[in-house]
């Protein structure tokens, strides 16, 4: 089975348990809707191909870890997009789930996929409750303060924040946890793997920046210039557009150094170069030169 | 040591760990504002009291579940707050979280409760992984479709909902939890404790439909006569006061009736009667009278 289907696997058996008996229909089916279809599925991409890379001795940890991992990634999309926040009409190509399913809807599944993320793991590990304790940690890690993704969303309310640590936060707690998750659920060292995470989550927030300013809308599925309309810290407004792309290459070079070693070491290089294309085709340096 | 300095050491410790080293200042006052000072603290007080009938042999593990319970509660409180909800201006005889700190403050708030009361969990019962096991699935149960929280609030948002369907997600999925993992912190069976967390949720709920409408707003700290303004089901409105007392008063027997055989059977029979007359005191009979 290729990465892709396995992922998505993993996601309709975590999200099936919790519609047995069946609880409220529109808030069974408002989840469905952040969930699926997806967008790149990076998070749980990044997880598995650390799990196998070490291994991958307990598929169904590996596989809970990876798309709990996007669940909360989904949450976090939802809650960003509601009015007190980003205020967007639309995500991936449709209306935002708040446009779709109303404010309400849009909070409750936010909750109800952090909570079922942490379900879904704590399931997915029990064949080795050692490695429940550290993925549950590692899990919250990725979200709470300081580190996680929601401190990173909180410094955008705080009169004053640093880019870096802004970022580390807003977009790196998922890809550390990933990449941390992928090594725990396969019994590896996470630590080991806890470099990779963080150069890619900061590579993946500067193409983010990039996309904001270089993309078209439809490239991306959501409206761009969001950064400059919302006063927020992007790294082209703050350098400039060269620094960005500098900044982009460097980080991409530094994640291919700090995958450890192990015998996927040369594929995963690779997979990383192609994935740096697809987040910054070569077409965005020619039309923001 | 009582139980009520237990909870609160039990939570400020909690708590704790996330801001060593610093993050975004304004959620870590906002995330405190949530949680102290409390309310009654009648989960983690059932988790506690549960917990040292079954011989509570890893009191860091109950105090822990005990600590999660109460800020998955507190998360509730705010979100349910919100404006799209029930836009309530005050809480605990003061303004509400997001009156006081912002709507997108009380958001991330409430986000960052949920995923820090299952690391709380995690951290706290490590000694024992297996209970880690069964209390992260424990406390997410809760939470999530079909039984917990989140699904009673969004039962709020269908076109149709059976009230007690309704009423025993929205308060009744915290209660059994509470009692369960106060049995699962201390090695014991949560199966013989569910009962009695499921007629004390039930108790609970009733006695919050009687103190809406028969309660002054200082007594509960929170605006009365809500369920009638928001349209919301409500066990006095749907079957009249005197039914809603005698349902009570049953849920109350049924409550004293369902603890399992213990040392401590007697002592917990005459703490819920205690509890219930604090909850709906007989004063509030006369006034609805």
């Amino acid at each position: 089975m290729d990465l892709s289907s396995r992922i998505e696997q993993a996601m309709i058996g975590a999200v099936g348990i919790f519609e047995m008996p069946a609880g409220p229909p529109r808030l069974s089916e408002a989840i469905g809707y952040a969930l699926f279809p997806g967008g790149a599925r990076i998070r749980p991409r990044l997880c598995l191909t650390v799990a196998l890379a070490s291994g991958d001795d307990d598929p169904a940890a590996a596989d809970a870890a990876a798309a709990a991992l996007e669940m909360v990634h989904c949450a976090s999309l939802v809650h960003d997009d509601l009015p007190c926040f980003d205020d967007a009409a639309t995500r991936r190509n449709r209306p935002s789930l708040h446009k779709a399913f109303g404010e309400r809807e849009a909070v409750l599944v936010g909750d109800a996929l952090i909570a079922m993320a942490f379900d879904v793991v704590a399931r997915g590990s029990a064949r080795h409750p050692g490695r429940t304790v550290a993925l549950v940690r590692c899990l919250a890690d990725s979200l709470v303060p300081p580190g996680g993704i929601i401190a990173g969303q909180a410094w955008e309310c705080e009169s004053m924040a640093e880019i870096s640590t802004y970022q580390r936060a807003k977009t790196g707690g998922l890809f550390v946890a990933a990449a941390m998750a992928g090594a725990i659920a396969a019994g590896a060292d996470p630590l080991a793997w806890r470099g990779l995470g963080e150069r890619l989550g900061e590579a993946y927030q500067v193409a983010d920046d990039i996309r904001d300013v270089a993309a078209r809308e439809e490239e991306i599925g959501k409206p761009v210039g969001r950064d400059a309309a919302l006063g927020r810290l992007n790294a082209v407004r703050s350098f400039g557009m060269a620094a960005a792309i500098a900044r982009f290459e460097g980080l991409v070079d530094q994640a291919q150094a700090a995958i450890p070693p192990c015998g996927a070491r040369r594929h995963l290089q690779q997979l990383i170069r192609a994935e740096a294309l697809r987040l910054v085709p070569e077409e965005y340096l020619e039309r923001a030169a």
